[in-house]
């Protein structure tokens, strides 16, 4: 499969559907996993590295999960292909600036991906819509164990399985949900909700993992500990709490729907007002007010037509994915007008939204809207 | 004429008519005059205060001018009124502070304006649309003859009308033009355009005079001084320079739209898309927001229907203009999702934007809408 197919079909992933998909927007689980007898990859010396890549490479590949796959060496990936990668989770920050020595293997559907040569010798993951954390577990478990069968990997019986960071040891697992709270954000619940969460040993990170910042209100929940506890607590663990987080953005919306409708519909009216008619707009401010159209479409201000559309924007304006239709690299305010322009061009072909936003005459301190 | 006539229908000069009426919004002319052996109002007991004016209330509403006018004592207008007659610039800050002892007089039109112990025994002003500073001194000066005439003025044959306050002194006159100015503001060249207007001794104030904001790129330029010229010099001068900064401001919009067309667009798209959608507005942000729409249509980005519309909101969402249909006085939330909720209402009249704005593709640093 060519590098195109992946670039211009966005994964199934991106299609925003699964079980609670207005709230949680992926579930993902990522295993790190080593071979014996070889230096992690921060050590091992170049030589090294290709011996490492080339006795995974065709393993990963022969798997039937990886039919038709999309196989690449780093060093045959553009700057420009490796961050609309990173814009897709698909692979990590530190995997896009690896080169000769790395490669990536992702199926079809986007599903499933699996670097070689990021900080340990194998980073694999699988990613579904929604929260689907058990399925997803299973998927990669699937894949981990065929994997096994065929290498060797390092592995103590005390410790679990050895990585290259000891923060990793015991399972080598990272499951996540990403999940959209503008309610708990805009109604300022959202500190004690991640204090709760960090309480009981899981973090909250931004849209791009440790130390990004939560654009969008997009917040990655996962587990903090690998050792000491069996995956399928952890997940089940992790399962729970987005659930409870799901009941608090929802207690969080309702509340504001009949305490504060009018500055929830000044919030959505404006994010659509300046999406619909700004001429320039930097993939921040189009994140923060995509999060509001999102919020509005959630809650019925727009037709459940406009979903989609949406969600595809909260990629498709990344800064990568925004110049892999264009032939040569944008500068900035071009990025910004050229993301202006994308997003215009959608929204145009949505009806007016006054069809959907409800008069604030229904809402306890609306004044009766004149629409 | 009662009051309800006068709140209800705007002035002549609010309905955006008259020479530059683009960019010039309104000229007016006041003159100060004060009776012969009476103390200024400021110093004048309640008792002599009550004297002047039943001398000149009479003299003033027996004003061919006059017919039909509007005519009433201070103390018989409620804090709501008053404040409308200021929003209006019918009568001054000041003279909606005064009670027993005052009084305003005005026509039909709106055009005219009298007031009663203000801060002089008369101080009177004409007012229209666009740049008739010229047709409304005239208008003026024939209704101060009329009144010296009948009342015995404060004159002394080498200083001129003597008045309350020594700036006054001399002609007694304040001529000045409202000016809209975004490109200037835009451009980051209004502070050059206001220093050059100053060295020539001539005032730049904000919207409502002396020591308030420049909201929505509105300007008032008068003349500093009233010693030692003609009226009728004054007025030239004045004329003249108003003629320079229009100059300045047509030169600037034609920069913007040639080297920086996306962000005018931008501005203006914005501006549109906010005071279409919002559900809650202060003020300030509606002035300067309605500024861009009003940029928007001399450009011809919007269809020249939209003028009017776009003129009178610049007035009704002033705060007093606002409530004056309301039963009771409004909280600052409840003003402001009133005032979004009646700009919403008006710019839903409009056809879709898209019409009226130009594609980018067509503008140099554009990159092809595909709207």
């Amino acid at each position: 499969m060519a590098i195109h197919n992946i670039l211009n079909n966005t994964g199934e992933w991106l299609r925003g559907e699964g079980p609670h998909h207005q709230i949680v927007v992926s579930s993902r689980v990522r295993l790190a996993r080593n071979l014996k007898s070889f230096a992690f990859p921060g050590w091992a010396k170049k030589h090294e590295r290709l011996q490492i890549l080339e006795a995974i490479k065709p393993q990963v590949e022969a798997l039937t999960e990886m039919n038709d796959a999309f196989s690449v060496y780093s060093q045959d990936l553009s700057a420009l292909e490796k961050q609309v990668l990173v814009e897709r989770h698909l692979i990590s920050r530190e995997h896009a600036a690896k080169g000769v020595g790395s490669a990536v293997v992702m199926n079809r559907r986007q599903t499933l991906s699996i670097m070689i040569n990021e900080e340990d010798h194998l980073r694999m993951q699988a990613i579904r819509a929604g929260l689907q954390l058990k399925s997803v577990f299973k998927m990669i478990d699937k894949v981990d164990s065929a994997l096994e069968e065929r290498l060797d990997y390092a592995f103590h019986p005390k410790l679990g399985y050895l990585t290259a960071c000891p923060t990793n040891v015991g399972t080598g697992m990272r499951a996540s949900a990403m999940v959209h709270l503008p309610a708990l954000v805009m109604s300022e619940q959202i500190n004690q909700v991640i204090q709760a969460v960090n309480k009981i040993g899981l973090a909250v990170r931004g849209l791009y993992g440790e130390g990004t910042e939560a654009l969008g209100n997009l917040f990655q929940v996962s587990n903090q500990t690998t050792l000491g506890e069996k995956e399928e607590d952890i997940i089940a663990r992790l399962h729970k709490v987005i659930e409870q987080i799901i009941e608090h953005e929802q207690n969080a919306r309702q509340m504001l729907l009949q305490k504060k409708p009018n500055t929830l519909l000044d919030h959505i009216g404006r994010g659509y007002g300046i999406l619909r008619h700004a001429y320039s707009m930097n993939s921040k401010e189009a994140l923060n007010l995509l999060s509001f159209m999102k919020l509005g479409i959630d809650l019925g201000f727009f037709p459940e037509g406009c979903r989609q559309p949406i969600d595809e924007l909260f990629m498709e304006t990344q800064p990568a994915h925004l110049q892999k239709g264009t032939q040569q690299k944008l500068a900035a305010d071009e990025r910004d007008s050229l993301r202006a322009e994308i997003i215009r061009a959608k929204l145009n072909e949505f009806p007016r939204p006054d069809v959907g936003l409800p008069p604030t005459s229904s809402a306890p301190d609306g004044n009766g809207s004149q629409n």
